[in-house]
C-alpha cells in the first residue's frame, strides 16, 4: 500500500489499468480497498490473486483507522500503513507470495507513530531476522548501481567509505548479480570518490588507500571487479557496456546517473534479503497526489523486474 | 595546437576534413604543419585562412624543437605547446582572430617544462591581464553546467565552498548566458551539495547556511536563480526545461550528468574572460594518440560554440 495520501494509490491503479499494455506480472494490494477507484476484488489469501487479477485489482483488505486525504497526512493511518509491509512480508516467508513491491511510504509520520526503523529497507531486514545486510541496488534501462553510503551528508562520505565495507558490498552485489539477474560471471566496476579518481592521488588518497586495496582483495578471490574510475567517464553508452554493475561512493553519485538517463523508469531493488524486494525510485510526492498527474512507470517496472527476480531466484 | 603527442592533431586533421558536412567556421591552427597528414597550407598573417580553409588545413607555422610520436611525450616540445597558446591570444587581442579553441594539453610535462599555471584557463587569464576570474562552463547537446569547485578532492569540497564565490560565479554565469548566447533574462538552477539537496537540514546544513543564502542575495538583486534542488533530479529531459545553465559544487556533479549524456560530443568553454575561448572536454588521450580511432565530434563542437559566442558578442 505505502503511504495512503501519496501517490501509491493512483499509481497502483494506473498499474493495472495497464497490466495487459506492459505485460505485468499478477499482482495484489495488501492495503485499504477503498483508496482504488477502479475495480476491486477482496482476497482472503493470495492464491486467489492469479484468477481475478484480469477483470479486477485484488486486494487483501486492511482497515485505515482515519480519514485519508490525497496530499494531506493523518497519523491515524500511520498503523495501517506498517502492518501492510508486515502482511506482505509475512505472505512472502508463507510461500503465499513471490516477492514484495513497495508503494512509497513517508517516514516522519511513521516516526511521529513509534516506528523506529530509519526506512523501509530497515523494517525489512528486520522482519527477515536481522542478520541481513540490505543493499540498495538502482536501475535504470541497461545501468546497475549501488551507493556504498546513502543519506550521509557530503562532508562526511570519505570519513565512512572503508575497505571493509566496499568489499561486502561488492560480495553481496556479485552474488546477487548471478542469483537474482541471471549473469554467470558478473563484471562489477567501482567508481572512484575524487574528480577523475583522485588522477594518482593529486585530487585526493581515497583511491590509493581504500577503494584500490578493496579492488585488489576482491579479485584476489576470484572476482571480477575493475576501477576505481574516474565517475564521470563511467555512464555513457559505450561506459556501461562493460561492466553489470557499479558500486559508487555515495548518493549523487550513484543516482545523477539514474535518473538523468531515466526519471519515470528507474527502479529500486534490495539485495541481500532472503525475500525480493523492489520499490519505485520515487517518493510519495504528496504536492501531486489525487491529481491524477502521478505516472505508475517506476512503480511498472518495479513490478515487472521483481517477476524477473522471481524468475531467476526459480533456478 | 595542445600537445603534439596526443591526439590533437589527428582530430584537427579530422575536424578539418568533415568542415563541411558540420558547417564549421572557418579555422587555422597555430602550430607545427608537420604534424597533420591532411593538404596543409602555411599562413604569415589569419586573414589569409578564410580563403585558404576550403582547400586545405591553414596552419600558423611554430617548430617543434624535438622529434614527435604519438603516444610519447617529448619534454623538448613543451615550449612550443606554450608559445602555441601565447600566440593565439595575441591574434585574438590583435582583432585578427575571433576565438580561440584550444587542444588538450599535458599538464605534467608543461610543469617540468617551467609552465607555472595549474593549467590551461589560468594561463589564458593571465595572458589576459590576470584581473579576471575564469569560469570553466561544460555543455552537452541541452545542458550547461559550471562546476563551483574543479580540482578539489571530495573531502575538501564542503570547506571551501562560500555564499560569496556562489554569487560572484552566479553573476559570470548570468553575464555570460546574455552576451555568448542570447538570452535575455536568463535562469540559473543552482544545486544543493548533500543528498536531497539535505533534505531540510537532516543530510548536511551546507544548504540551509550557504548556498540558499546566496540564492536569495542574488534574486533580490534581480537575478532568476533558484534552488538549491537534489542533483539527481535535475538534469533529466523535463528538468533541464527550467532553466538554461546549473551551477554545480563540485566536479562530479557536474561532470557526470554532462558526459552521460554526450559523451563525445560535450564541450569546454570559459566565462569570463574578454577572449573567446572553448575547448573539446576531453584529455591528450596519449593511449590511443596516432590510431586513427579518436573522435573530432567535441573538438567540431568547441569549434561551432566559439564561432556562435562570436556571432551573439557581436551584437
Amino acid at each position: 500500500m505505502g503511504e495512503p495520501a501519496g501517490i501509491g494509490p493512483e499509481i497502483t491503479a494506473a498499474a493495472w489499468q495497464r497490466r495487459a499494455e506492459k505485460k505485468l506480472p499478477p499482482f495484489f494490494v495488501v492495503g485499504d480497498p477503498s483508496l482504488y477507484e477502479i475495480p476491486v476484488s477482496e482476497i482472503e489469501d493470495p492464491a486467489q490473486a492469479i484468477d481475478l487479477f484480469k477483470q479486477a485489482l485484488p486486494v487483501f483488505p486492511l482497515k485505515l483507522k482515519g480519514k485519508n486525504k490525497p496530499g494531506v497526512l493523518n497519523p491515524e493511518n500511520a498503523p495501517c500503513v506498517i502492518e501492510s509491509i508486515e502482511k506482505a512480508v509475512s505472505f512472502v516467508q508463507e510461500g503465499k507470495a513471490s516477492g514484495i513491491v513497495t508503494n512509497p511510504i513517508h517516514k516522519n509520520i511513521l516516526h511521529e507513530a513509534g516506528f523506529e526503523f530509519p526506512g523501509h529497507t530497515e523494517f525489512l531486514a528486520h522482519l527477515c531476522g536481522n542478520h541481513h545486510q540490505p543493499v540498495m541496488m538502482l536501475m535504470a534501462k541497461n545501468l546497475r548501481v549501488v551507493p556504498l553510503t546513502i543519506h550521509v551528508p557530503l562532508a562526511g562520505v570519505p570519513g565512512v567509505i572503508s575497505k571493509q565495507s566496499i568489499i561486502e558490498k561488492a560480495k553481496i552485489i556479485l552474488s546477487s548479480l548471478q542469483t537474482d539477474f541471471g549473469l554467470k560471471a558478473p563484471r562489477l566496476a567501482v567508481a572512484g570518490l575524487n574528480p577523475h579518481a583522485g588522477e594518482s592521488g593529486q585530487f585526493g588518497r581515497e583511491e590509493i588507500e581504500i577503494i584500490s586495496p578493496a579492488i585488489e582483495t576482491l579479485k584476489k578471490d576470484g572476482h571480477k571487479v575493475s576501477g576505481p574510475y574516474s565517475a564521470d567517464t563511467m555512464f555513457h553508452d559505450e561506459a556501461r557496456a562493460e561492466y553489470d554493475a557499479v558500486l559508487c561512493m555515495y548518493h549523487d553519485q550513484a543516482l545523477i546517473p539514474v535518473k538523468t538517463l531515466d526519471f519515470h523508469g528507474g527502479v529500486n531493488i534490495t539485495l541481500g534479503l532472503p525475500i525480493i524486494r523492489t520499490s519505485p525510485d520515487h517518493g510519495t510526492a504528496l504536492e501531486i497526489a489525487g491529481k491524477g498527474v502521478a505516472r505508475p512507470d517506476s512503480l511498472m517496472t518495479a513490478l515487472l523486474k521483481a517477476a524477473e527476480i522471481v524468475g531467476y531466484r526459480a533456478y
